[in-house]
This record gives C-alpha cells, sequence and structure tokens, in this order.
C-alpha cells in the first residue's frame, strides 16, 4: 500500500502544472469505464458533465475525473483528457466511435500570485488548461506527487499554503478505498494558529506529522479564520472518493455524500458561499458488490476518513510558492523538516 | 420583433459551424451578467457550469449561453466563448479580474455522416469546438440564421432534419419572452408522418407553415416514431429561455420547469434516456419585476409557448445536410417552397 488512492486497483493519476502561472491539474483516469456520482455541498462550484452523475440518468460510467484550478478559465482542462482517452480507446464505444466520459470540477486560484498570461489575452493566447489535462493524462501513473503539484499546484487555505492529499486504507470487509483532494479552502485545516490538524483523530502512523489532537482546544482556536478578503478568495475543495467496490450510481451517490464528511472533519468552516467544494465517488467494482447497506456504512465512513487524511496530508507535503509569502507552508511555518 | 429571441433587449446571438464536420456552436452573449437557471430533464446530459445554476448556489448571474454539438467534445466551446467575454471585459469584476461565466449544454451529433477528423486525431488535431465557441460569440447580433445553423447545423429528429430554432412574445403584462433551441431529440416534431406540427396549436402567423394542426390525429399517427438504432442516435434537444422581467435564480428555475413544457409539447418522445436535453432560463430584467406568482404563471406559460413554437420552426427552417440523405428536411419532404 502506497496511502494513495492509486491503491484501487484499475485507477492511475496524474498531475500536470504551470509553474509561472502557479496552477495545474490532475486527472484520475480508470482502466474500464466506471460506475460513479458526485455531491457538490459548496456554495461556488465549477463543474463539467457533473449533471450526468445524477442516478437517474442515464449514463452508467466515467473514464475519467478531472481536478483543475483556473475557475472557470480551468473547464478547458476535461477536453485535453477527452482527446488523449480517445486516441487510447477508452470510454464507451457507440456506432464504432469512441465516446470517453471525463468529469471535472475546478478551484479559484486565479489570485494566488502566478502569472496568468491569459488573462491578458485570453484569445490569442488561450488559458493552459487543455493542454494541461492532456499533459496530467500522459502522466498518470501508479505514484504521483502530492503538496505543491497537479491542482493543488496553486492551492492555499486560510492560514497556509494547500495542496494536494491523497490517502488509503482497506475496510473491515476487504475492499480498497482511497480518496485524492485538492485543498484550496475558504477555511483552515489546522486547529487555531496550529500545528494540531482538525483531521488529527484519524491519522494513521505520521502520515501528516503524528501530532494528534490537542487535549483541549481552547476558545481562541475556535475563532473562524477564513479568506474573507477578495485578495484571498482563491476558495473551493475537490476531491474524489474510490473503492474497488461494485456500486450502482446511487450507491456511488450515497458513497459521495458520507465522503464528503471527510471535509467536514478537516477543514472549518467548509462548504462556504465562496467554497465550490465537490466530491466524486467512483466505483471500480472488481472485489464484488458493496452496496449492501451495512457494507456500503463501511465504505462511507472510511471513505470520510480517507478523505479528511487527504485533506491533512495535502496541507502537510505543501511547500509555499515563490510568488507569494501570504501563505507558508505548514512544515516550515512550524518548524519541522522533511 | 424579429420573432427571435433577440426581441428580449439585452442578448444577442451567433453562430458559427464547421459545414464539413457538420456541426456547429451557437451562442447568446448578454449585454451584462444576468441571473439564471437551468433544468435537465434529459436522460443522459452533457454541460458546463450548470451546478452553479441551482438556486441554493451562490454565484447570481451569468454572461453567456453556449449550445453546442460535439457531445463530450463539444464542451470545449465555452471555453471560446470565456475567452472572448474576458477579451470584452465582460463577467463578474473581481479582485481586479474578470471572470465571465458561460453556461453549456450539448447535444450529440457525432454520427450524422459529417467528417470529425478530431475522432481519429484526438490530440494532435483537437475537436474544433473552442475556436466555433469563440467564432460565434464574435458574430453575435440582433439577427441570426436559423434551421441547418450554429448549434443546429448537424442536428436531426426522428423523421426530418433538425435545427435551430427562436421565437418570442409578450405577456399581457408586457414582459417580451423569447425562446432559442437547437432540435436534435430523439422523438419528432411532426405529428405522424407530418406535415403538421405537434407544436401548431401555438403557431403565430405562418411562422412554421401555418398548417395549425389535424382536426383528427389517427391512431397510426400516435405510433412512437423514434431514433432507435445505435446509426441514428443523434439525440438531445437544448435551448434557452429569456425575458426582461426582472426575476432571482429560484425564479428562473421556475421559469425553465414551466418553459421545459414546451418541450414536452412539441415533441414526441421527447425526455428519452438517449436525450440529454436542457433548457435554461435567464432574465435580463430591464422591465421591472417578474417574479410574483400570477405574473410568473404568465411568463413560464408564455416561455413554454415560445419554446414549442421554436422547435417547429427549428425543423421547419432547416435544409437537409448534403452528407446524410436520411433526414429530409421538412419542406422538402413536404413539397412546399420557401
Amino acid at each position: 500500500m502506497r496511502n494513495l488512492i492509486t491503491d484501487v486497483p484499475g485507477l492511475l493519476v496524474g498531475n500536470a502544472q504551470d509553474e509561472r502561472a502557479a496552477t495545474g491539474v490532475t486527472v484520475a483516469v480508470f482502466d474500464a469505464t466506471v460506475a460513479a456520482s458526485a455531491v457538490t455541498p459548496g456554495g461556488a462550484p465549477g463543474d463539467r458533465g457533473v449533471t450526468l452523475l445524477e442516478p437517474e440518468m442515464t449514463r452508467g460510467g466515467i473514464d475519467a475525473v478531472v481536478l483543475s484550478g483556473g475557475s472557470v478559465y480551468g473547464l478547458d482542462a476535461a477536453g485535453g483528457v477527452t482527446a488523449v482517452l480517445a486516441r487510447q480507446g477508452k470510454g464507451m464505444q457507440f456506432g464504432g466511435l469512441i465516446v470517453p466520459v471525463a468529469v471535472q470540477a475546478i478551484l479559484f486560484d486565479l489570485m494566488n500570485g502566478g502569472e496568468k498570461d491569459w488573462l491578458r489575452q485570453p484569445v490569442d493566447k488561450p488559458p493552459p488548461y487543455w493542454n494541461l489535462g492532456r499533459d496530467a493524462t500522459l502522466a498518470v501513473g501508479e505514484s504521483f506527487a502530492l503538496g505543491t503539484a497537479g491542482a493543488g499546484f496553486g492551492a492555499t487555505t486560510a492560514m497556509l499554503k494547500g495542496g494536494l492529499g491523497s490517502a488509503s486504507a482497506v475496510t473491515l470487509h476487504g475492499f480498497i478505498v482511497g480518496a485524492l483532494v485538492a485543498v484550496n479552502a475558504v477555511g483552515s485545516a489546522i486547529i487555531g494558529d496550529g500545528p494540531h490538524f482538525w483531521a488529527g483523530a484519524y491519522e494513521r502512523g505520521s502520515e501528516f506529522g503524528g501530532l494528534g489532537w490537542p487535549a483541549r482546544v481552547p476558545e481562541a482556536a475556535l475563532a473562524l479564520r477564513f479568506k474573507g478578503q477578495p485578495k484571498q478568495a482563491t476558495a473551493t475543495t475537490i476531491g474524489l472518493v474510490a473503492t474497488d467496490a461494485a456500486l450502482s450510481k446511487a450507491e456511488c451517490k450515497r458513497l459521495a455524500i458520507m465522503a464528503n464528511d471527510g471535509l467536514s472533519k478537516a477543514l472549518r468552516p467548509v462548504h462556504a458561499p465562496t467554497d465550490g467544494d465537490t466530491v466524486f465517488a467512483a466505483a471500480t467494482g472488481t472485489a464484488g458488490p458493496g452496496g449492501d447497506p451495512p457494507i456500503l456504512t463501511e465504505l462511507g465512513t472510511v471513505a470520510a476518513d480517507c478523505l479528511a487524511r487527504a485533506v491533512a496530508r495535502g496541507v502537510y507535503e505543501a511547500t509555499a510558492l515563490a510568488c507569494n509569502n501570504l501563505f507558508p507552508d505548514w512544515r516550515t511555518r512550524f518548524g519541522v523538516g522533511r
């Protein structure tokens, strides 16, 4: 086990980033079309293809989940992903055609200090996201970078640099569950001024520093810390949980609803009006049926824990951006080495 | 009055098409950011940015609605639209940045006989939709072509060539309402073998032939006619209704729900599992409040009528594709000249 979402068999992840623009794309590509659904608890979402994931919709499966920076401009990324998938022959075969389905959510990192050249010449110099989506898909593998990487490259939180996180676990029934998340929350992943993480209770080993929870949370630490100023308004946490259990689309929706509880446990505040928080859930199905309520209860609980852990790992693994000193990284801020 | 959606002040429409690929894009651009919402009654939708239009979401307004061919590949179109809007300074001003919101729905015209070169080389020769979105936005005006044009260029219905339609009306309270639709339905817009349109009752003048309804519909005409074969599976009807009334996002959702009744009246079958039917509703707000229930009832009823008429006009105005003789156009089929 790598403690990555790629511990779920049949799923690879790739990153691509534009370091000068301080933004990037992360894609999870499935070996075969899988059942999936999503929830959108954030107040300001941006997405592509998500309506199709509602249980009453016909199409059963997806081929990739795309997480991207760039706000509305970033929604081009799924186009580049789709192009590579089509060339690779991935997707629904339909009358001799290939129709890959790459669903996407974006986060807002337009004001993080990176050089967003396309904002000056958006027509003659198009946004980089179609190409970043293409490159992330060409880069997929079992290993991938966390922290300041992919969709988490330009991400920030209320107090610290944000980033890309991942985690995995095995349920009592033997199903593998993994989470992938780009943490760019309005809120904070740390308690008060830190260094403890809200997700501390769920930590495995020392995957995000091994500090656990403080015995007591002082009242001052409950004072709200969030990005309230326009110049800080780089918001949204977007993620994916996956399992090797076999689930219907409706059961994937239930898994997404429960997995989202992981964001509730790991970030404060979360699901704010200016967050576009979106959680996808996908089931590769190779390990047998997981939809019975007790089994799905376990899958959902473990998925929530994994997503909470992934949030903390995304912040823990991050490195501050050279172009923005407002958001130090956790290790520098708390004097812990790598 | 032009009997087009552009009779609503503050709204322009542009088309762009790739004739060889037999596909295209239609965009409605608003002078200023407007309230909007949407419904997705079809079973296989493809869209971009639509989750944001739910009433519980924060962002109040949009700058453009994009209708496109190309299925999942077509979802790049909103990127080209967004780029032009950004260059023109349209969109929410946010910390010195421009964030235009272009929402989109697609229809499936991949198997209509056009040369979809990008399906052979999707990475090296990207799909044309980003550029078509850009070009449609650069082409907006008060007048625009109907029938085999824009998003309706490659569209078909169960019996006949489909196309792009539009219509407008004034309510008793003096509000202007308009509809725009790309008709690519699984079902049929004509009763039985025709030539009458299901929408015949709502016709104004002779806007789609002036034939009205048949006095009696023979039982045989109720036999289902729909695209059931994969080779015919070019489905989905997508549209927009707009008004100059001032409506909240929640009231726009209500307007979209009622406007969708126009599809119910104009197409049989409709909202099928392989249709991705999506109806947007937008309120420019220049003519005063329209949200009181009796006024909104009138707006919704007139919007439904306009959308039904627009469907019939889209089919009536269409010209058959040279690359596909399976779908004759209405005028040729019924021997009526132009």
